[in-house]
């Protein structure tokens, strides 16, 4: 896309615009964006010293700041280097009817490092071609644009930048390795670029020779592409794509478990003491060997979540773990992609985040109360599987356990929270209502254990008809997963 | 505005775009205002042989032909010679999300008479601002044209038509004319347009010395021009402009009605039959003089509305007038301005169209029941004044009744009603929920005959409390008011 990019074509429509035209015309479409509730995400990428900065100034110029955001992308901090790498692109992107700016973007990572592997190249390609489509599936519009220069261009910047007493500090070690290297860097971009240019999210290559002719090329194409944007937003809403589910039930995982699985008193004592202490030795070991660690607790309501939960960590030292308690979206929640809460809760190197309920959400209770519309939970459990994956690759150990009890348990169980005073507050209208809908929570968990079970990430399905050995199956579970972690 | 137009000002700023790119984006622009449900209304007026015709063409040529019309209105046919000069125009504004395309407009009969009156000029513009502002205030987009050329363009081209045997026809008396008085009809157009060019909808004079250059900046400006309608409207809709109530009750007419009058059996008899007679002879003398008529009743339910029309009626030829009962607007009525079903109802010379409830809905039921926004209906009371001052400019004859009973007589005629069988379908549920809100209705009542009892069209208050009273009373306003009329 670079190598034979021609800079002698040069044709730009909007040239016939004034730059002060094309900037309130973007301010028109970005007031457009916001009646309509839709985000828009503006990536600027590009060589170094390619005008990235003079380009957004543009951008930006005539807009309304209140829903407007740039977010610039430097060398990873400490902070970001110990989380996955998407993590601090989800921080940031647009919410309903605002504008998201990148100044450089999720390709930071694979544009500059020249010597990166084949296999780790397709990766990064992989994974940001995910939260592109997520993104895009969320109705989110992206546009793209990398800005090209010619290397006696490129190095005439820099060098009029290192003449410069005031500016020379700008010019930085990226600057000067492109410098050297422009045509190794040119091929490299050009394969990064050609591998991500998606169907369904373009790069838009501009020269930049001129910087001013350029802006004035990317402030026109961002108004035509927003308003391609929103023609393809509100088409589908209009149903111009059919959809239909796809999934035809193979098995039942609740069919399959065994209910009668029972501990007696003296056995949960003997045990419990020992494995609690184990848990915190293990604990302290994913600390000391900077392993995340995600937990997730799902199950019926009443099937023991909260118990499990206060006796796995019962010994573990509180500031190395959290326990994030999952209930609807606030306001602000809404207003994003519904994994955007989730990204920004996942652990850093060495921290433990234990989740009582969680993302899996969107394809039960969201599912069941109609909350999310088929077709958005439907696409639920691929998102959700991309997700984790995400997780596990960057070298998270992800433990998920889903707690069972019958449909006779939990009416005792309720019964009895009826009736005990300190239990009471824990029994809700919405219980007795998502009682009533027993069958289909069923046929929804079913589908969640039965699709989003990945080899590296699998459930881990409990009986939790008997408390004590609820408790204790976690717990050892617990232990025997992340020592296997511990030993990779 | 065209006197001083500058033929060699040709700045163009969509001429980068081919012209299949701009009627690509007008078509998108088109999906935009369909999913929006803003009508858009484009004006294409101008010279003779000016390309009014190529113009449309390029402006429709990717449009989606389900959301789109064009009408083309030429010297005036005698149906529509026969009713006020607007009717033919709102018979064509377009529906919500639709666009109409119009070839030559309002502006006819002003531009196309050198000789007009000063007054009539006024007149004309006046009614045309009218109906422009009524549109925008409905959300619509207008958004008007005039073509633009030299003497010697124009010459040429209707000379080159003369000279093509096939195209001769084309040339017609109104090019024949504009050949021979360029000047005279420059300086016309000129007061025309500087007159019509009004703050909320002004004119966009463009050269057509070169058709095709002409053609792309027309279909640039459309698509630029709907973007800032849709920008103006969206503003609105979320509070960008202020409104407040400015009505101070200075009279309430209800309140001065002598609820005592009454007839004896014996006195009715004598007078009706000779009053209806009369009626019929008052009607054929108002076909014969080709005066249209207008008849409104209005008023309290179970007043008796509906006995005085058939008694106004009984000796009339079936043939001259038309009873209109007016309820709910339907789905179709409901994708255009509430004046719309009205105006195509309005009555050709020397027909009479009685209005069984009218566009008074607007500031009577839709006022009271929420139907129409506080904003919508303060705005209705000049509207329909205008609307009536139309009518009356043009010969119309309109005669308003309000029946008034007080709620007793009114609780009185129910009963009575739901005692009858033959006249219990006339009570409807409605009739009581209406009957709830008798002060809210009362309350817009007397708004409504204090703001719209004009000079030219003032409303009868009759009282209803003795029906023979209120026919007889009917039936002699009728006559009083027609013969005046056929004596003007």
């Amino acid at each position: 896309m670079l190598k034979d990019f021609d800079f002698n074509e040069t044709r730009n429509p909007y040239a016939g615009f004034k730059r002060k035209e094309l900037g309130e015309r973007l301010a028109r479409a970005q007031r457009l964006i916001k009646n309509l509730n839709i985000p828009v995400l503006i990536i600027v990428d590009g060589w170094e010293s390619s005008g990235k900065g003079y380009v957004i100034k543009d951008l930006v110029r005539e807009l309304n700041p209140k829903s407007y955001k740039v977010s610039v992308f430097e060398t990873p901090t400490a902070e970001e280097e110990a989380r996955p790498f998407l993590w601090r692109f989800w921080e940031k992107i647009p919410s309903k009817g605002n504008m998201a700016i990148f100044d450089r973007s999720f390709y930071f990572n694979l544009l500059n490092d020249l010597s990166i592997e084949n296999g780790e190249l397709q990766q990064g390609i992989e994974d940001i071609s995910i939260i592109e489509k997520q993104l895009l599936d969320d109705n989110v519009i992206i546009i793209k644009f990398f800005l090209h220069q010619k290397e006696k261009t490129q190095q005439g910047r820099i060098d009029t930048l290192k003449n410069d007493v005031d500016k020379a500090f700008m010019v930085g070690e990226r600057d000067e390795e492109q410098y050297k290297h422009y045509a190794d860097y040119l091929e490299h971009f050009d394969e990064i670029l050609e591998k991500s240019d998606f169907p369904f999210s373009k790069w838009h290559i501009v020269s930049t020779e001129e910087k001013k002719a350029a802006s004035e090329k990317i402030l026109g194409m961002s108004i035509d592409l927003i308003y391609e944007g929103i023609d393809r937003i509100l088409g589908q809403k209009n149903g111009g794509i059919r959809y239909a589910r796809n999934y035809i039930p193979s098995q039942k995982p609740l069919e399959k478990i065994d209910l009668g699985l029972t501990l007696t008193e003296e056995e949960y004592d003997k045990r419990k003491d020992a494995l609690q202490l184990e848990a915190q030795r293990i604990a302290f070991q994913l600390y000391t060997k900077g392993i995340p660690t995600v937990l997730v607790f799902e199950g019926v309501d009443a099937a023991g979540k909260g118990g499990a939960i206060e006796r796995l960590t019962r010994e573990m030292d509180p500031r190395g773990y959290e326990v994030i308690t999952t209930s609807a979206p606030n306001e602000l929640e809404q207003q994003y992609h519904y994994l955007w809460r989730f990204y920004r809760n996942f652990p850093k190197k060495g921290d433990i985040k234990i989740f009582d309920r969680s993302w899996y959400g969107r394809v039960l209770v969201e599912r069941v109360e109609g909350f999310a519309t088929e077709k958005e939970w439907e696409r639920a459990y691929e998102e959700i599987n991309q997700m984790e994956a995400q997780l596990t690759k960057f070298g998270t150990l992800v433990i998920k356990f889903f707690l069972y009890i019958d449909k006779e348990e939990q009416l005792k169980r309720f019964k009895d929270r009826e009736n005990e005073p300190d239990k009471v507050y824990k029994l809700t209208d919405e219980d007795w209502r998502n009682r009533e809908k027993w069958d289909e929570y069923i046929d929804a968990m079913n589908e969640m254990l039965d699709r989003t079970s990945t080899p590296q990430a699998p459930w881990n399905i409990v009986s939790g008809m008997d408390k004590k050995y609820a408790r204790i199956n976690v717990l050892e579970t617990f232990i025997e997963q992340a020592t296997k972690k511990l030993n990779e």
